[in-house]
Order: structure tokens, then C-alpha cells, then sequence
């Protein structure tokens, strides 16, 4: 699909989303990329349930409350949402800007927005030369449906919750679950871990790998024929199994982001405080992924610095024009009762 | 009243107010000075009952409501409002400041936080010089008491409804009330107009002085005994007069602030839009009151310039020292039900 616009917001967190409000109030309509599959961004994914006390305005409110907020303030202005997508490649050309996502949707505006928050979040790889060839085939970090691993030889790597729990799911469908861990403790709840303990000792499907790690693969066009472990001693073994499950946890990265040839330091993208611009005309970068000395990382600076790109977005697409500011509690927002529905005079 | 803290906020508006919050966080102690009886700033003293749009997380709240949000979110960090007093002297000695307020009181802190908004607001003055000299015993720029003008020779100079309505109303009381204007028009109720208008040409105790403007005083030892105006085509007349009121409408100034040697452009103070760090070491501007290339004037750059200056004057306040800042989700505030009560550790 193909999609016109004037800016192109890369992440539907807090910072994010208000960025489509500010836009929308200096009359500028935002596509809005995220690769979660709901808009929130770390409020929904790891904290919807917490409240949060330094949201100016509001004592206290829970994280997902505060998204719930905020996308019925930017909903006046319509913004187009594309989630569950990953942003792919990025091309500027005659001062515009083609964005891709994993979908293959291509997005052109005139300006970037980057509101990325510590990065897209994805799982942490085990450090194997060629794994890339098996995933999504044999290799697989999370699981979607069970059923995809009934009659299988599973390999399940890691020691949190996500391997134990899984452990104890799939020994009722597959043929056999080998359970690779480098040391005997596990960080999962107690109960689950007696249960998986009495399920090895049983003799059944279940069967400890510990303490080994992950070493190598065997296989050919991406199926797992192998799965070859090795103890802190450098003993080796090698699992015979069909499929290898590793959950060693999720982080955050900025992903091809990092190659458009912006100014970055340790993950963060350098900008200027007061106008959010990054040292490529046209693009911003606000929120957690915006860095500059003595920055205060939290949500509120993050819409303060929606509103400084919103302002700078509207300049780099309009040069030499005068941007006459309205307030909001003199012009409205569309939509609102008794509000004056124009845009802003330009 | 002698008191110690450690940052001192000039301004109790949403910026002030939010810098409370924030000092808090970091377990700095604040007093707020405030020229208004109330805290607020302009919302409470202008608009109180207009909704605002663009307080990120609140698709639309009233301005009163904001400052009832905002003053229950600093309550728990107890500050100290020193309201109904302006700011009248600034010393500083040995790496602290004393600020004292019209009341007498002197404040001593580590660090001064400006959030004057647009300044204290005050009445325009007729550009006549000595008029200082009357003003509180001939000469006023409100009405305190109607019954003060009982039997007084009174001149009202101005076009708007503050002069109209006095007009009106004082011509009850008085022996005589000249309307001084320097246009046929006025800027006022037409039905209020009207009457004044009528009352003139009854020939009762209201006479209309148009179009005059005022020229210079004539008395001594601040009582006066006549006002001259002059017509713009430079034509005199004296009006023997016990009493000036002078309606020019309100302005805004930033009063003794400005005589710190602090960095002031066009009633503004440059600040590091970073660090809300102003040429001075140990003082911050915030909000409205401060400015910088870019600005983006919105109650919501104010709340992150708060942010922003609490982590300057704790760095200012503790050299070399690293901050530890935790965020209030695992943190809590004070007296939030389930939240740690301790303050950062530093």
C-alpha cells in the first residue's frame, strides 16, 4: 500500500502519540509506525497496570490510562496507525521522505518524527553464527500457536519464566522437550519450577539440559536436523531434535534507524533541545530515543518535545513562512464542543 | 519572617507549581513566592473556566481544574506559598540567595527558580512625570472603596469598561466625575456607553472630557488640586480635581527581577532550553518568563522546563555529586497509598 502524508511518526508511545495532537494543531496529518501490535509502547507493553505520578496535571494515573488519554486527544486529528510493522528502509529524495515497513506499506511525507522510546522492542539471539537462516522455520523466539509443535523434538533454551512455562505446555504435545539451562536455578515461579523438576524425574517428556548452553546448530535449509550444547568444562553433546525454542528475554534496539546517517551515541539520537531537529534536515527525534546533555529522561520532556517537532516540522515544510501560533484554549480542537473547528491560519 | 529552604520559586502559575513537584522528587524543599492572592497564575486570575486542550493526557480540562491538579500533586512534598507578596530585593552571598518579598519576609534557599509567567501584571501608567508621587493618596489605578470618592472632584481617564462603569458608579457619590477620553469611541458596553453618555448631557454631576488627553498634575505633597489635558491639537484646560482614576488597562512586568544582571531580551530571560539555566549561576527560568531561539510557548514546555531546572539546582546544590534519579513508577511519592515514602538516594 501506498500512503501519502505530511509527517511520518515512528512509534506509537506517549511521545508519539502526542506528537500527531501538535501536529494536528499546526494542521499537519501523521501516519504513525510501531512494531508492537497496539499503540502505548512500553506504557502497554511492560506497565499498563502501574500508575505513574509525574504526569503534570494528573497525581497519579495508570500507565494504560494515560495512552488511553492520549489517543483520545490525537484522535480528532485522524491519524493513520500502522502496527504490528517494523520500519524497514528509509529513502529521501527532491526534500521527502519514503518510508517502508515490513509489510511493504510505503509512507511519503515531508517530514520524520522519530519517537522510538528505547528502541523497537525484540528478543535477545543467542549468539550463533547462521541462526538467522533457521528462524521463523525451525528457530523460533516466542511461540504462536502450541499446536505447531505437536509430535516435534523441541529444544527449549533459558532460565526465566518464558522456558518453564513453555517446558511445562508443550510436554503435552511434543514428542520430547529438552530443557537447555546454564545453571540449576531457574527465575520463574517457584511452583512452576517444582513442576517442571517432578516432570523430568518422571522419566516422560521432559528432560533437563543443565548446566549446558547453546553452542551450535546442525541442519540444512533452515530445518533442524541438531542441536549441539556445551557445558562450562566445553564438554559437548548434541540434541537430536526438529525445532529450538530460546528465550533469553527481550531489548530494545534502534534498528535500521541507526543506519540513516544521524548523529548517535550509545543507542540515542542527538538532538537539539529546543527544536528536536537531528543533523538531518527534516528528520526529529523525540522522547526516550532524543538525547542531549544533561536530558531529563522522562514522559513529560517527551511531550514537550512532540510540541518543539510538530513546530519544526511545520517550519522545514514551510520555509520562509511565519507560523502564527493559536492557543488552544482560544481556537479549540476539531471536534470539540463549542470549539471553532478551523485550522490554523497560515 | 525569616525562612530557609532550599529553592526558592518565583510564581506559583502551572510551571511553578510543576517545579515543586519535581524539587521534590529529588528531595529538594521549595517556597513560592506569588504577587496574586491565589496560586495559578493566569489561569486561575484569567480564565479559570476556559478548557484547555493541549495539557498532554487531558483531551480537555479547565484551566482552574489544571491548577487544582497541580497544586494536590506538589501538596505532598509540602511547600510553602508566601502568596499576596511581590518580589521585591534579591542578595546573594556565599553560594546562597535571600529574596525578600514585599511583606518583609526573607526567604534563604540554594537556588532561585523564576516562573513569573509574563511577569506580575500591574496597571499601564499615563507617562506623567512625578505622578508616583500622588499615586495611593490622589492618584489610583483601582478602586478600593467607592465610598473613599464620597463628595470628591474626581477625573476617570480612559475608554474602557473599567472607566465607563467607575464613571457610572462613582457619580453617585461624587460631586463631580470628568470622563477624560482621547477618542469619541469607546471600548466598553453599549449599553453602559449609552448611559454614560446620557448622563453627561443631563447635565448632572458626569462631564465629558473629549478629546482630551492628560497632560501633567497640579498639586503638592501627593494631593492634588487640578488635572491639565491636552487636545491633539495641543489646545490646554485645567480640571480642578481632588482625584485621578487612570483605567489604561493591565501589563505585565517582570519588576525587580530584571535588575538581577540576569541575560533579558523583550521582557524575557535567555535560558538553556536544556537546563532552564539562565546566565547566573544558581538561577533558573522557567514557563513563559523564559526564552530561548525556538521556544515553543505552551503551558507543556513549561512543566518540562520545571523538570528540567529541579535537576540544575540539585546539580547546582551538590557538586560532583552523581544523581541517582528514580522514576516515580518505582518510586512512588510521599503519602501515596503503596508507594515508597523515602526520598532519592543521593
Amino acid at each position: 500500500m501506498d500512503f501519502k502524508t505530511d509527517v511520518t511518526i515512528i512509534g506509537a508511545g506517549p511521545a508519539g502519540l502526542f506528537a500527531v495532537f501538535e501536529c494536528g494543531m499546526l494542521g499537519l496529518k501523521c501516519h504513525v509506525v510501531d512494531a508492537l501490535p497496539d499503540i502505548g509502547g512500553q506504557c502497554t507493553t511492560l506497565y499498563p497496570e502501574k500508575p505513574i505520578y509525574d504526569v503534570p496535571g494528573h497525581p497519579s494515573i495508570l500507565a494504560g490510562d494515560l495512552i488511553a488519554q492520549l489517543e483520545a486527544q490525537a484522535k480528532p486529528f485522524a491519524p493513520h496507525y500502522h502496527l504490528d510493522q517494523a520500519v524497514t528502509e528509509l529513502q529521501s529524495a527532491e526534500g521527502r521522505f519514503r518510508l517502508t515497513t515490513s509489510t511493504g506499506s510505503q509512507i511519503d511525507s515531508g517530514a520524520i518524527i522519530i519517537a522510538a522510546g528505547a528502541g523497537a522492542f525484540g528478543p535477545n539471539k543467542p549468539p550463533i553464527q547462521g541462526i538467522e537462516t533457521y528462524e521463523g522455520k525451525s528457530v523460533f523466539y516466542m511461540v504462536r500457536k502450541r499446536a505447531d509443535f505437536t509430535g516435534k523434538r523441541v529444544v527449549i533454551a533459558g532460565g526465566g519464566d518464558s522456558a518453564v512455562d513453555w517446558a511445562l505446555s508443550l510436554a503435552d504435545v511434543a514428542e520430547k522437550v529438552y530443557v537447555v539451562h546454564r545453571r540449576d536455578g531457574f527465575r520463574a515461579a517457584p511452583e512452576s519450577v517444582q513442576r517442571l523438576h517432578l516432570a523430568a524425574a518422571n522419566g516422560g517428556r521432559v528432560e533437563m539440559v543443565i548446566p549446558y548452553q547453546l553452542k551450535n546448530l546442525q541442519g540444512a535449509n533452515g530445518l533442524l536436523t541438531g542441536v549441539q550444547v556445551a557445558n562450562l568444562d566445553g564438554a559437548e553433546k548434541t540434541i537430536e531434535a526438529d525445532a529450538l525454542l530460546a528465550f533469553f528475554g527481550l531489548a530494545a534496539k534502534l534498528g535500521p534507524v541507526a543506519d540513516w546517517g544521524l548523529g548517535i551515541h550509545a543507542n540515542h539520537i542527538d538532538t537539539n533541545p529546543a527544536t528536536a531537529a537531528t543533523n538531518v534536515p527534516g528528520i526529529f527525534a523525540i522522547g526516550d530515543v532524543a538525547d542531549y546533555e544533561h536530558k531529563v529522561r522522562l514522559i513529560l520532556t517527551g511531550f514537550s518535545e512532540a510540541a518543539a517537532a510538530a513546530h519544526s516540522a511545520w517550519r522545514h515544510m514551510h520555509p520562509g513562512e511565519a507560523l502564527h501560533m493559536e492557543y488552544s484554549t482560544a481556537k479549540g480542537v476539531p471536534g470539540q464542543k463549542g470549539a471553532d473547528i478551523k485550522t490554523i491560519a497560515l
